[in-house]
């Protein structure tokens, strides 16, 4: 293959493609395939997740209109850059600016110039081919199957908490929410030896953490001692969460927020100032991190699919997601 | 004069003292004198201040009944432990239980079982007489007058930031509130070396701040670039200090409340959750450090001082306070 700085034009010939696309209501679409730029590359997605954003976004979140999706794994079919081309890959989804503070710092998820994959003026990987910058992608080791790879933007956010507090070896760290976030949160917490209490409400889901080893109990239970946890962190995806996370941390302790709520969130105030809590937001997390713990086995992964669907049936999955409440729900787009 | 562990009965004749009581309405009352235990120590009140929490307090906040005040610089008159009589202290304020995990570590002000001066369960400093736990005093050096060390709980509680967080040298840090709490909080940042910029609705109040060479500008201000400081302390008092607070933090950036609302707060928690903003409670602090600030001189209290009233006047220096919204209002109660 020659690498002579041209285009490869290896698969230009496929001009349109099949994608979900959101315009206030999500549709199936035979739309325009996108063009990678100079330092971009174009991938044939394999597989996408469906994750609570996504949802959001169809409820008016960001106000996001075109292909949503922002978990994949896919492989790399168009690319200047050459020793791309055929790549196993995933994708960091904040596309930054490259030269402002936060980008200079490595934090270009925070850069205020930045469009989101799937979510904020970028589109995503519903789709049979995304583009995104080289700079933002990750090659995928043999050792991780796509079904595990299509967890790393998940499962980083869920590692970012290890970027912004220490976790001490044997902490009681309450995590509410059972669902996909937060038994992703509980897994990297436990296997950085925190003492871990899931709290949850639905019991299959709790049933699978306490298989790993963790300590569970309902959301809600009276019997937990109130401010009795340095660290809560809160994955419910609903304000009351919140509440739940007030009675459990003790003076002086952290909760951690991953929730996006669409609305505002009430709280006493009297209650953050006089016990000096310390509440804080936490978001997406660099991927090196993520593929690191699956491809070191610390993170299990082949239990929370609860289905794949086809991308033809993606408003199927949708449905699917909103009704049963399921753990992942992939859309498969190509063959492996 | 004996030292011998027996009980010094100088001043047991004076059974009857004028104090405020606050029973749903503030009244002064003729009261009975308390009694120091055997750890504790008898304290005639020179000067009290009266500070936010005590107008709280006026409108319900804590369910306090009693006598309320917290801030005084008095006179030790009846301990066993004859080495503090005669001495001039002040008091940590709140009355911690000694044994549990935050007594050990120090933090008895977050103590479950505590009791605090002149707020929860147990009277305060707005009266002739007032008892605290030896273990609760500091002694003031003679080179900090009355008037200054009437300001060691506010200061304290200004420099309790400074146990929290790391301020580094030219870290830009906007303080929301220009009230007595915004003004030491200013000066206690400023001291530190961190570039201030204070935030305020009283042009006098501002004016003093800029004569300490702090940077001043009106709340709200349009003109100052949104997500601009890596640190903001909110000192308002109002729910709307907070939202200014949200405006002007810039990612991954801190958010120090220090103002109790009586009401509950509404914020974004989608903006706390995607800028990663660490939103922190701060509340009183250690004496020992704001006893070094006014030593050393590095923060000036002495143009703080509003208005002076005898403790006899104590309702008409309340009244004052809520109508005339001044700088700090000082109770003399005996000579100095």
């Amino acid at each position: 293959m020659m690498n002579s700085g041209f285009i490869v034009p290896r698969l230009s010939f496929i001009i349109r493609m099949k994608a979900l696309y959101f315009d206030g209501q999500l549709g199936l679409r035979d739309v325009e395939t996108p063009r990678p730029g100079p330092d971009e590359a174009l991938i044939q997605v394999v597989l996408a997740g469906i994750c609570g954003t996504d949802l959001q976004i169809l409820n008016g979140y960001s106000s996001f209109r075109g292909i949503p999706g922002h978990e994949f794994v896919g492989r790399v079919v168009e690319c200047q850059n050459t020793k791309w081309i055929d790549k196993r890959v995933v994708g960091e989804i904040n596309i930054s600016c490259g030269e402002c503070e936060f980008c200079l710092w490595g934090l270009g998820r925070h850069c205020s110039q930045r469009t989101v994959m799937g979510i904020v003026n970028r589109d995503g990987a519903f789709a049979e081919f995304t583009v995104l910058p080289v700079f933002n992608l990750h090659e995928i080791p043999d050792s991780i199957p796509d079904e595990a790879a299509v967890f790393v933007e998940p499962l980083a956010a869920a590692a970012e908490i290890l970027e912004q507090v220490t976790i001490r070896p044997r902490m009681r760290v309450a995590v509410l929410g059972d669902g996909r976030l937060g038994l992703l949160v509980a897994q990297v917490l436990h296997q950085e030896r925190a003492q871990v209490m899931l709290l949850g409400r639905h019991p299959w889901k709790l049933d699978l953490a306490h298989s790993w080893g963790i300590n569970v109990s309902g959301l809600g239970d009276e019997h937990l001692t109130k401010r009795n946890f340095p660290m809560v962190v809160e994955a419910t995806g609903s304000p009351a969460g919140l509440e739940e996370a007030f009675r459990l941390v003790e003076p002086r302790g952290t909760i951690i927020m991953k929730s996006t709520f669409h609305r505002p969130a009430q709280f006493d105030t009297a209650r953050l100032v006089v016990d000096e809590i310390n509440l804080l937001g936490s978001r997406c997390g660099a991927f090196g991190r993520a593929i690191g713990l699956l491809e070191q086995g610390r993170v299990k992964v082949d239990q929370l699919v609860s289905r794949t669907f086809p991308l033809e049936e993606g408003l199927a999955a949708f449905d699917f997601v909103k009704k049963t409440s399921p753990l992942k729900v992939l859309l498969q787009v190509a063959p492996a």
